[in-house]
């Protein structure tokens, strides 16, 4: 319901900004969220984008900006005068602000920082300290923040002096003299009090925080396991630094899945804030092209071991009937089971101490499914095939090609499954993102030990050196 | 820092339990958060499990209990007599009393609700009405909620009484005199103003809401997209009925990442809540065997064509360098544009107007990946093949066998592509769910296409008929 509304809102803008019509533009921009309004943006052409931006001014375009995907930022920037700059640069959040300093090149950083206040450039410079993927580097420092000596009454007057200066208020920290945290309040604690409480007794302990040099993925996992809305950050001395948010919580876990996903379909680099439909054709080339390249590399391997066994397949070419199955099932089972084990990795539900554990849950689960699936080709080679030899034209002892089959094909699923699930874990231990085992990669790899089982398994029980 | 606290109070826990020590099991458990206390829950064996909530009673078992994954409720309640857990089931919050009751078979919700008060028994029933996995079957009705009419003294008194039965004053929704959602507003707006302004003037129209009836996933973006804390929760009638929070959404997505992660690897089945190391051997299989033999009896139709095609290979045995190349090829591609497809598509990216404007970039991405694993072999085959000519003891005309690889590879990688970004596609116009187009299907059904594309165009070109 509220999406269309949003829709109906969106084509008068889209009406308003095909006329070039500014008013209209303006009056349909003010209606909608600043994120539909940076949804339209990413869909317009450079003339409409220097148009919409010209028409909202700096204090509308500034939540559109914040909201805009990292390599539309700079460009969105170069629509505005100096002056227009200061206040759009100035109205934005400190998060935001950061956000913005660490994707524009150099030139621009120097020549943005000028035009801020001399409170707001050292802010900004504090926060830029932060790696971007680290709690640091997405805190927010506007958060409520009280000292431990305050009663209810000056509290809330020093909250509301900050009012403008505080994005939330979903938990109020509260610091000793020296800046360390030491516990956490809530406005219902300090609305529901009478003046005179100290805030001391109305505090719990800050039993959840983060240090700034954290990974975001640490700060957004600990935010969701306690359910809390902000996770405060400290520093090694344990002051208060600022807050991760639920929201950027939302938002890592999203990237990080994005990621993982496109890691294990083999696609290169980071991924982009960009969404599908506005990634270039070149871009999303260039993100494919080194992994499919490497990866024929590899295959030429499983050409080569079949090559060389060229004897046995010439010698029963009914063999090819169940290559192709005997080696996919490999790179199946075997994306199967490191699927689940970096899944769980990113969840963080695997420690290195549960090593041996995953490797007896895997060699079972790997036994039974290769098991069921060599039972299975066995019944259909034994049962079935006989009754299509017509159409095959082999004349086959089936009895001894489905012994083999099945075999190579026990062997296969039940090694892969194994691999599948140790790769992830031995990428981490030598400090590699498991999501690096893509399953391309892997099946690659089990591709050319299916060929060597296949082949040598065959060649053993039907007699064919 | 708060994980090594964590781990030591763990620790200690754990100690508690296996020397039986009750009291130190107590205070060990107190300490902990219920998040830690229900991992560490999991990890026990029966009798364990029977001890520690012995121990710790209803009271603080009801949060373990509400955090534990859906198939150890129902034994855990078990260890309770009625008294208990009368208590216990009162005390839990309604979405996670609803969570109780849809996971527990039918005789036992019937007893478990014959223990529960009246109000508690007509709350749980119209939460009930919900599927799981829509907005309503997921919502609290634990919100701060305030008449149109009251005025801001009013509204605190009315917050305050209702504390006990609130979980979350992140955002308060003003509703009018038929209970419909009129507007919101926040504690600090409340707290910061005097007593007699009227609850009219400092609210805001609630824009952002979603129907009861409405996907969970579509709820979670929602709540992504428009970084609020809160989303409200209304029937057709704009009634108020309950809200869902950030953790939920926190939740949701990462639920449903999981879910499409799996999929994309052909694991079946409902997502379990449990983590992987306490899921069973026997479950992790059955997850993964229908898929494996489904995706077997395809791979033997390649096969099959590869039979089909022995005269061929039997002329040029050198095709089979190159033969497991281009069939993976076709898998490793098609697996990365379906892959981008499906995500951009849980992600809310697309539509189904942009299905030309997907055919366009996957065709033009295609090509030029086509095209460049193509010139790459080519070069691979005509510069570097014939010195090592020895080992592979060919005697071939490597100029056109390289004319023949290259073409193969770029139609194979070229169609891939773009069956990839369309499958998923398809499957939604259907609806079906797009990840069920996990990459090991797509890549069995473009090995059986690479096959026929690698043997027609050899034969073609190397005139092997």
């Amino acid at each position: 319901m509220a999406e269309e509304q949003d829709i109906n809102q969106t084509a008068e803008l889209m009406l308003a900004l095909d006329a070039a019509d500014g008013s209209a533009a303006l009056a349909a921009a003010k209606e909608l969220h600043y994120a539909d309004l940076a949804a339209v943006y990413e869909d317009l052409n450079d003339e409409q984008r220097d148009f919409l931006l010209k028409t909202i001014g700096p204090e509308l375009a500034t939540d559109l900006i914040a909201d805009l995907p990292e390599n539309l930022i700079e460009g969105a920037l170069d629509h505005f005068k100096p002056a227009q700059l200061r206040v759009l640069l100035t109205n934005l959040s400190d998060d935001d602000r950061v956000d913005v300093f660490q994707v524009v090149d150099k030139k621009d950083q120097a020549r943005y920082f000028s035009l801020l206040g001399p409170r707001d450039q050292e802010l900004t410079r504090n926060l830029l300290k932060y790696e971007e993927d680290t709690a640091g580097g997405r805190m927010t420092t506007r958060m409520g923040r009280l000292r431990v000596d305050m009663t209810v009454k000056q509290a809330i007057e020093a909250l509301r002096r900050a009012e403008d200066d505080t994005e939330t208020l979903a938990r109020i920290f509260v610091i000793d003299e020296e800046g360390r945290l030491v516990g956490k309040t809530r406005l219902r604690d300090l609305a529901f009090n009478t003046w005179d409480t100290p805030i001391r007794d109305i505090m719990n302990e800050a039993d959840e925080f983060i240090l700034a040099t954290a990974d975001q993925e640490e700060a957004a996992r600990q935010l969701a396991k306690y359910d809390i809305p902000l996770l405060p950050v400290v520093d090694e001395f344990h002051h208060l630094l600022g807050v991760l948010t639920y929201d950027d919580a939302l938002e890592i876990v999203e990237e990080e899945s994005t990621e993982d996903i496109e890691k294990l379909a083999a696609i290169a680099g980071e991924q982009t804030e960009m969404s599908y439909l506005n990634t270039s054709s070149t871009l999303h080339y260039k993100r494919r092209v080194v992994w499919l390249i490497g990866l024929a590399f590899v295959n030429i391997i499983s050409g080569y071991v079949m090559f060389r066994f060229s004897s046995v397949l010439e010698r029963a070419f009914v063999l090819s009937l169940f290559l192709p199955m005997v080696v996919a099932a490999g790179g199946n089972s075997g994306g199967q089971a490191s699927t689940m084990v970096i899944r769980a990795m990113a969840l963080g539900e695997i420690s290195p101490g549960n090593i041996l554990r995953i490797m007896i849950k895997e060699a079972r689960a790997g036994l039974f499914l290769g098991l069921s699936l060599g039972i299975t080709i066995a019944v259909f080679i034994t049962l079935i095939l006989p009754s299509m030899q017509p159409s095959t034209g082999a004349h086959f002892d089936f009895f001894h090609l489905a012994i083999a089959v099945s075999t190579a094909l026990t062997v296969q699923v039940f090694s892969s499954t194994v691999l599948g699930a140790m790769l992830p874990l031995f990428a981490r231990s030598i400090r590699l993102d498991p999501a690096v085992v893509s399953s391309p990669s892997l099946a690659s790899i089990v591709d050319v030990t299916g060929m060597l089982i296949y082949f040598t398994i065959a060649a053993a029980i039907l007699q064919l050196h």
